[in-house]
């Protein structure tokens, strides 16, 4: 087990050793360690391989000009200049917020950046200034959209974190398909099959095997199959590709660079790097603070009030899931299976630093 | 075979001897038409009947003060003092719309609304003035949250609409569930199952049956069951709810009123009315609109071509089928089912106005 600090500090390093500014380093560090503390390791210390790898292929810019290229009251472009992802996102989501203080919300699109961890890490930079944050971005492609078995579109996160008073924020940061990929990777290494309705083959038949992705197949959006909806995971996930891409100048769709490096950038560019896409939303701009958050109390308790179905325990609140791992991490340390020990014992030594 | 510009001229007559203005008569006129058009009979003309009994118990308010009670330079909150949905709903897009003339961007929540129709509507107003058109709205409870028996959401619609050049416009409006209500009823009349992962009965054990509404039973939300997302369709209804009632001070979840005047109004109140949430982004905000638009076609045009699956035409873009039932219905003419005629004769005698 590792402790939370050790994990920061030495992601810290591992950055600050690439190049990146204190600054820039303690952003990526908190956004990685965020994703551990809220349980979504998939997003965690696993991936700092593919970040030094992007890196040492030339396909990340350490010391970037994060800038804004338009404006209105309420709106912005930022072109990331091929930042790590966190830089870029974090801030673009402070000009968000900026914007929101004075205009009511501030909307930002950027391009040219990267992978940015978990989506929700933004949105929740909004929940101290008394604002909703919202978070979308685009990825890789790797899901179909309903009738096609061409990887059109990636897993597309949406992320809303809403203030409350004394309930804990209502935080939503989900994938616009059944299951992130991550899920896949899981089950393969079990060699367990996974459940119809998350893949399919490269003709399109509904598919359990979780490496299908291998073989040609695609993911599917979140309704599985046209009789149950995938029509509208469809639809949420070209929302979120177009707001990403088509505001910021990013690439769109099947265009989107992949976010490790044993995969080659595309020959096509249809625009600059990844897309993400951000709002701030003050909360007094529509109520008083205070009496929404009240409601917001409300509305959580009402919600947390709901009947359990037979054999199910209690109704959750967006957020809920997250925030008991981070008190449980918080207290127990964080576990690195082997294999990612053994990468990052790799990379320390690379760059001629301490892991343990 | 109707017309439609018989039956629009109808519904004015209908709402004008309901005391509605000609302008506000005009603008519910059009909205239940655009319904038929686009294909969703289940928004138009079966619903005149529901807004009538609604009228002749005194729930809706035929000569409403729609106003502004609170603004930012990007946000207005909306009082729709009860009105017709559509008036209420109408006003507010426009204000959105002028709001992000000045600012970039425009969003208004509004309160003390009924049911507005169809959501893709107000999206679409945004179109002509070169923006991205968003709509939310709550609606009466009929939908639980995963794990749980209790009914406590509408179905809640996501519209969204994106301008393209040469390509007809990106319009997405969907249900935050796997089907609409209405879907269920057309089964129920036609004595058919209905696939699982729709509803589920009194316990939480899915359920084919379409009228297991009737017997304590309720609807899923997008996704279906745990494994396959639904916790992801509760996410999207819940933020539907909060932004369309917390912004605006509507009520919300459970106490959202119902939309037909069989059903009683709700002991508990925690707001007024029905909620509603608008977005509208100049496009030039972020990119100079003919670049974008040319984008958008190429975006449309990109996810044309996508490969179809094994047994599948070709790949759907949000918005084709309902252009292509408008192109059908404006030839062919409006149907009517015998039982909706039968309706419409009947508010024609009580109104005194001519329906053949």
């Amino acid at each position: 087990m590792y402790s939370y600090n050790y994990l920061l500090s030495f992601t810290k390093s591992v950055f600050r050793k690439m190049g990146c500014s204190d600054h820039d380093s303690d952003i990526i560090a908190d956004v990685f360690l965020s994703a551990e503390l809220r349980g979504h390791a998939s997003h965690g210390m696993i991936r700092i391989k593919d970040y030094f790898e992007l890196w040492k292929a030339g396909r990340i810019n350490v010391n970037p000009n994060v800038r804004i290229t338009h404006e209105s009251p309420s709106t912005a472009v930022v072109d990331g200049d091929r930042a790590v992802g966190m830089v870029a996102a974090r801030r673009s989501m402070e000009i968000a917020i900026e914007k929101a203080q004075k205009s009511g919300t501030g909307w930002v699109a950027t391009r040219n950046s990267n992978h940015f961890g978990i989506a929700g890490y933004y949105s929740m930079m909004a929940l101290k200034h008394d604002m909703t944050g919202i978070t979308l971005t685009n990825a890789n492609p790797l899901v179909a959209p309903t009738f096609s078995i061409s990887r059109m579109m990636g897993t597309n996160p949406i992320a809303v974190a809403i203030p409350a008073l004394k309930q804990p924020s209502f935080v939503a940061d989900f994938a616009t398909t059944p299951v992130a990929r991550g899920k896949l990777a899981v089950a393969e290494k079990k060699e367990e099959k996974v459940p119809f309705g998350f893949v399919q083959d490269k003709t399109g038949k509904p598919s359990d095997d979780p490496a299908i992705l291998k073989a040609g197949g695609s993911m599917l959006t979140l309704g599985g199959d046209r009789v149950h909806g995938s029509h509208k995971g469809y639809c949420l996930s070209a929302i979120v590709d177009i707001f990403s891409a088509l505001f910021s100048g990013a690439n769109f769709g099947p265009f989107v660079p992949p976010s490790v490096a044993y995969l080659p950038l595309l020959e096509k560019k249809v625009g600059e790097g990844t897309g993400h896409f951000f709002g701030a939303m003050r909360i007094d701009a529509f109520q008083p603070a205070e009496d929404f958050k009240k409601k917001m109390d409300d509305w959580i308790e009402t919600f947390r009030a709901a009947k359990p179905a037979e054999g199910e325990d209690h109704v959750l609140i967006p957020g809920d899931p997250e925030r008991e791992a981070e008190t449980k991490i918080m207290k127990e340390g964080i576990n690195l299976v082997p294999a990612i020990r053994e990468d990052l014992v790799k990379i320390s030594a690379e760059l001629g630093i301490d892991f343990k």
